[in-house]
């Protein structure tokens, strides 16, 4: 069992309409609603590709009750942490020539009801798990160490854990010492104040990461192993479609190799999944058709 | 009692962010979740003044929870009709320059569904009601004599009835003979053809109306009675406000005052509660301690 937390879930809500114009009224052509957050993508990805993944988190009100009858539809398991504040939700405008126009509203928790999401973390840990992931944001009332606190219970756990965030929480998840930190390229960049993906890694290591895994879009992926060796592959072909999802579903190869692949497949298999989610039109799915051949394909090996 | 039909309210969500620019990621600083729909409106604004008042109209899902949830808050009368479709959300992205972006969802019903709503409404007649309000846009699905059909009920159970629809909807609500139709100038011109209201009132009295009432912004109110008598009235002064609901606020003093005041006071009734609307922050409400002074400030007369 793959375990994913998400701190700050979502129902992501996407309208579609000819043409967004601020100060003016619109009818939204279409209206489509799915459970999101990044962990809730992951926990989809994989269980899309037949691996048993279970989604924990925070939930509340009727926008959490939508997220839990849309994961339960998709066949998605989940032992999710009942609270008080409503799910929030992101709403997507999507415009006739693509032009896509994000508004995320603020989740929200109280510092008692995330030490119950993480007591659940603890009982969860307690069965057999083979990775924890952890990813997104933070809801506005955790504490910032929140990801920190997931790292050190599965430490002690003795499970691997794969962090996936941004900002002050990344750098206070690093310090708890996790196998794995995915940032991408940019998010990498603001925390190190360095361009340079190698050596933005280092830095995390010698703040306390383990291996760093660099998304890099259309570059591809880099990783940074404890032992400086690092490993890189890339598409062997611009894709086109929804990069929405992709880092999503690039934790998720992650969770699924990590104890099975050595790194330079793995690092291949990371990028055969996030351009599969790329080819597939919503965020948390992939393109099940195309995931071996983009697997296969990827260019890659030592860095 | 004073009944609204509201065939296609919607869950009104405002967003408040700095600026909101297409293309971009935004954090929604503030989210405030409201029912809402024109009937909604009329009613709660009644409700807020002291009448009686009671909602019709469809309600489903959990955002129709979330409806009929706050209209209990807020101490407003429901007889809504379970339907399948969820309710419809509105969202309105406010900006710190009080630029206001509209998104409006649209709301699904079927004929068959309708035919309950409307069979609500029949039952609810029986009862000893005093105005009859039909208010709004129609949702997908419903027949576009929807308000026709409600028309003809009210007339033939002896209430009297106030529309408030735009489009092929009021032209089918006007051939079924209401006895007030309240169009803004710029809904009646849009159907009438004519920039002049007198003129596209008359039109609409040639066509089925009985009294037309033209709600025109700044300008006041103009009233053309079926004898051919017009009235108008408007604010001494300009107001500073959010003019959403304002229309609403118009249609619920139209209700509260149809059997009780002759015209020259009512139309001056109308500019004060709509006004009052204007200088309350969200629709459905108006400044109750600005009602009186705005009603008997208003300048107007016969026209």
């Amino acid at each position: 069992m793959i375990v994913t937390v998400t701190p700050n879930p979502a129902l992501d809500v996407t309208y579609t309409l000819d043409r967004l114009t601020p100060g003016r009224s619109h009818r939204v052509q279409q209206v489509v609603q799915r459970a999101g957050g990044k962990g809730v993508n992951v926990a989809s990805v994989l269980t899309q590709l037949g691996y048993a993944a279970t989604v924990l988190g925070p939930c509340g009100g009727t926008t959490g009750a939508e997220l839990r009858h849309d994961l339960r539809d998709r066949g998605v398991l989940t032992a999710l942490t009942d609270v008080e504040p409503p799910t929030r939700r992101t709403v997507t405008v999507v415009e006739a020539d693509s032009t896509a126009t994000v508004l995320n509203e603020p989740g929200r928790l109280s510092a008692h009801e995330w030490d119950e999401v993480a007591a659940r973390v603890r009982t969860v840990l307690r069965e057999p798990v083979e990775v924890l992931v952890a990813s997104g944001s933070l809801p506005r009332g955790a504490p910032e160490d929140a990801y920190a606190d997931l790292v050190a219970e599965a430490r002690s756990a003795g499970v691997p854990c794969i962090v996936d965030t941004s900002g002050p929480p990344l750098l206070a998840a690093v310090a708890a010492g996790p196998d794995v930190v995915k940032p991408n390229q940019h998010e990498l960049a603001e925390v190190t104040g360095t361009d340079d993906p190698a050596a933005g890694a280092r830095e995390l290591q010698g703040l306390g990461a383990r291996t760093v895994v660099v998304s890099r879009g259309r570059d591809g992926v880099l990783v940074v192993t404890p032992d400086g060796a690092s490993y890189a592959a890339r598409p062997r072909e611009p894709l086109q479609g929804n990069p929405t999802g992709a880092g999503d579903a690039a934790v998720a190869a992650l969770a699924a190799g990590l104890l099975e692949q050595p790194w330079p497949d793995l690092v291949r298999t990371v990028v055969g999944w996030s351009s599969a989610a790329v080819l597939a039109p919503v965020a948390g799915m992939v393109d099940r058709a195309a995931v071996h051949d983009l697997t296969v394909s990827a260019l890659g090996g030592e860095a």
